[in-house]
């Protein structure tokens, strides 16, 4: 057994998994800790160090399954997954990178990629992805129509909430999620009272188009599942055994009328010599 | 080939139909970009040819296709579309017109009828109106009784929410959705404590009859994808052709037998001849 | 044919039903316009006299459905809705009865019954409803025994929201629709920190038997949309057909090999004697 | 008939769960009057009194029950939560356990596990769990990785809404349900405006993931519902039927073949015997 077969074995084995998802769940509960000023004051060293040994654990982890894996590792979407949200980590964090240091809890996310329920499920949730684009597309383009003519008809009106193009998007979007459209309308419809027409217009058509994209996804699911159940089952399968039990009969009736009738051909053809004598 | 000819096989080339496509994207950052005053006092000269440049193109690219296509173009409802939103951007600037301006970008919209794919989900989402239309009548029936007992219920107390029947429709429109309808009962609710009698019973109503009306288009939805997929892959086809198999097979059978017992027949009438000298 | 039959085929002819559904518009035009303080100062006369008109032409139309139907009339849930929002508006408007006259609108809802569309879809939406009950009740039952432990947990901290019993049925009614909860519960949480377990406890236990309560909707609708179609399009059919068509086709081979074998039968009888004289 | 058997019989009897339930509905009644201040000053005593009584009954109730079923009743989970419930009230209602005196009104839910409908119906809902679970958990880890994010990014800006982890879980929950995040999200971008990204990005996410879950349930309860109606109603019976019946008649058809064949070859043998002394 090479050393790359046995790194192999050890990286997949469940003992590994475990350790990592373990690694993992501390991680979460020390990124969670280093949230309190009170604790970081405190414990504040101790609780970046289990940070750092957890890291170079993950280092680590990434570097043997590497190893092993070779080119192969890099075929998979969730190994690149993996990469990413540990080397963010390693950013330094000053300057540009220091927002980025904020995504370092992104590496609690491996969870969906070590257990592999999770993995399956999330797996099922980007399946559902190409149906939604077309729709969110549509979406899009609604918001950005809306937006422009929103920042044209209110940015004199309500600055606050349509001053200047961003700001017409961000209003929108929340308007599309229904979230206090209401007070937004109100403010105004003071100066304009027949922005209602604008308001009410958008609400039915983004309402219309998200409830499609629902529906949309709903209708893939449910044909998903449909084609699963049927193909698990073998719903089809019966009938087919039926027809295959069906001709086999019949084939068979077939073959002994016919043996019946050579048999009778023959007959005759040995008759004649029968009756002939006679 | 005529000069019909070739102008409709240029209309209906990709170049041409990606040319459209690359102008209603420019439009639309053009657009976008006129909102901002500032970009407007230092480029709006130049945006301002661009958008005329464009809807120059849109009025070319029409006329060449109404030479191409002649009297069918109008049978087209998205050509209609295509003209309207063109049209409209023609309106002069002033006036009664002046808020129809804010209309030109709808052309942006343009890209639904350009692009296939789109193209293809927005008819499909209109396809799902008619079985909407006498449960969103439902609805626009309870919004109608609804607001005209509450202006003459809460007229005096709460003339913000309900101070004549427009505003009523406008307030229970809100409640429909959902949105922030609390804050509205509560104001009502401190000068007529029963008044939550209307409003719970309101949203009790209106939540039922919503609910209907997206099971309606989520089972028409379901539908019309069950009978595309039954029609596609042919579900139905295995047992027709089972059927077709056997009953081939079992006509082949009672020809066999048939012919069988027409020879025995055939002997039988020529057997006494044999037989007789005997 | 009797003064009955003749009224009978009167109130059942499409010009009677017509003139009924262009009254209910008139009516429901003229309710609106009475909620005009302004419009009531000017043409209040006109408005109360067309409106007591249609009231007039609609006792006269209940009587001679009446007098057509007899006893009948009394067996159809939509002619006991008739006949109530019409007796509404006969009430006095003084003293206990004088709210119920808001109720008088209630008399455009006529439309629903009236108009075949609408009272179709209206009947299905009551159908759909036995499979609420049970659901709808435990959300009731989650309400009361919420508001109760809402009344003793936060009586004294928010005494608007949660005063007493009635004011958290309200309150908890609002949460349970999403409106404005984090608001209650942020001043809550200010003096009883704690108070969060509650909030979220209730949010998710209510919008899952929400959730489920849809999902019950949805699956009867979508049941009897299956049961429909299979029943309605015959998915049954064809492999009923084909069996009777093989069942039809193997039983003439089995006739036409009896008949051949009774034929060798008489045949065998019949040789003896031709071999006899042999 | 034993003591056990005696008792068996009379707490399963039909007048026993009336019985019961009256009582429970009682006590829901007596709870509720409980929560205001006026009549408990005024029937205080007489209320306390009706509680006492109806939880005496209870208890014996319970004592009852385990005495007929003895071990079998801790095996229905059902009675685990009646036991508990009642245990509860039970309690001492000072120190610690005052705030589980609040506790009494799950006694109230025990209609849940008397009344065999509503039994049925939750059951119903627990059975739908399990489906639920992974994207539950999904949710959460999104929750508590927005939370370790927000409080960083945020924590000094809005220290109302993200000043540590617990508050920023509970902010984070309440744009989970869409209530008021357009509020939360502009006080926080007027210091740091592109707070957008995170908020609109974490809406985007939590909407998608909770969408996948109402319709994994969905797709669940129609998946069982399509089960139950298959099974019950036999939708695959009738082919079987056909095809035994078509199997039935071939064998019938080949057994007549095959006897015509053997009389023929019996024939043939005693032919020539006729034959030779031709």
């Amino acid at each position: 057994m090479s050393t790359r077969d046995r790194l192999s074995s050890a990286v997949n084995a469940p003992w590994f998994q475990t350790t990592i998802t373990v690694l993992i769940l501390v991680n979460a509960l020390v990124l969670g800790l280093e949230t309190s000023p009170r604790l970081m004051a405190d414990y504040g060293r101790l609780l970046h160090l289990v940070d750092m040994a957890v890291l170079a654990a993950f280092v680590l982890e990434l570097s043997l399954r590497i190893a092993a894996h070779r080119w192969t590792f890099f075929s998979d979407p969730w190994n690149w997954f993996d990469l990413v949200v540990v080397l963010i980590a390693l950013l330094p964090d000053w300057g540009p990178f220091g927002v980025l240091r904020v995504l370092r809890v992104l590496r609690v996310l491996r969870l969906l990629s070590v257990i592999p329920t999770l993995r399956h499920v999330v797996t099922g949730l980007f399946k559902a992805m190409p149906g939604m684009v077309s729709i969110l597309f549509l979406l899009a383009l609604l918001l950005y129509v809306a937006a422009v003519m929103a920042t044209n008809l209110f940015r004199v009106t309500a600055p606050q909430y349509f001053g200047d193009l961003p700001s017409s998007l961000f209003t929108l979007f929340q308007i599309m999620t229904g979230d206090s459209w209401g007070k937004v309308a109100r403010e105004v419809m003071t100066d304009q009272p027949a922005a209602w027409v604008f308001f009410v217009g958008y609400i039915l058509a983004s309402s219309f188009v998200a409830l499609n994209l629902f529906i949309a996804v709903a209708v893939e699911a449910l044909e998903h599942d449909a084609n699963t159940r049927t193909g698990g089952e073998g719903q089809q399968e019966p009938p087919q055994q039926d027809r295959d039990l069906l001709l086999e009969e019949l084939r068979a009736l077939r073959a002994e009328v016919a043996a019946m009738r050579s048999e009778r051909a023959a007959d005759r053809r040995s008759e004649p010599p029968v009756a002939d004598p006679c």
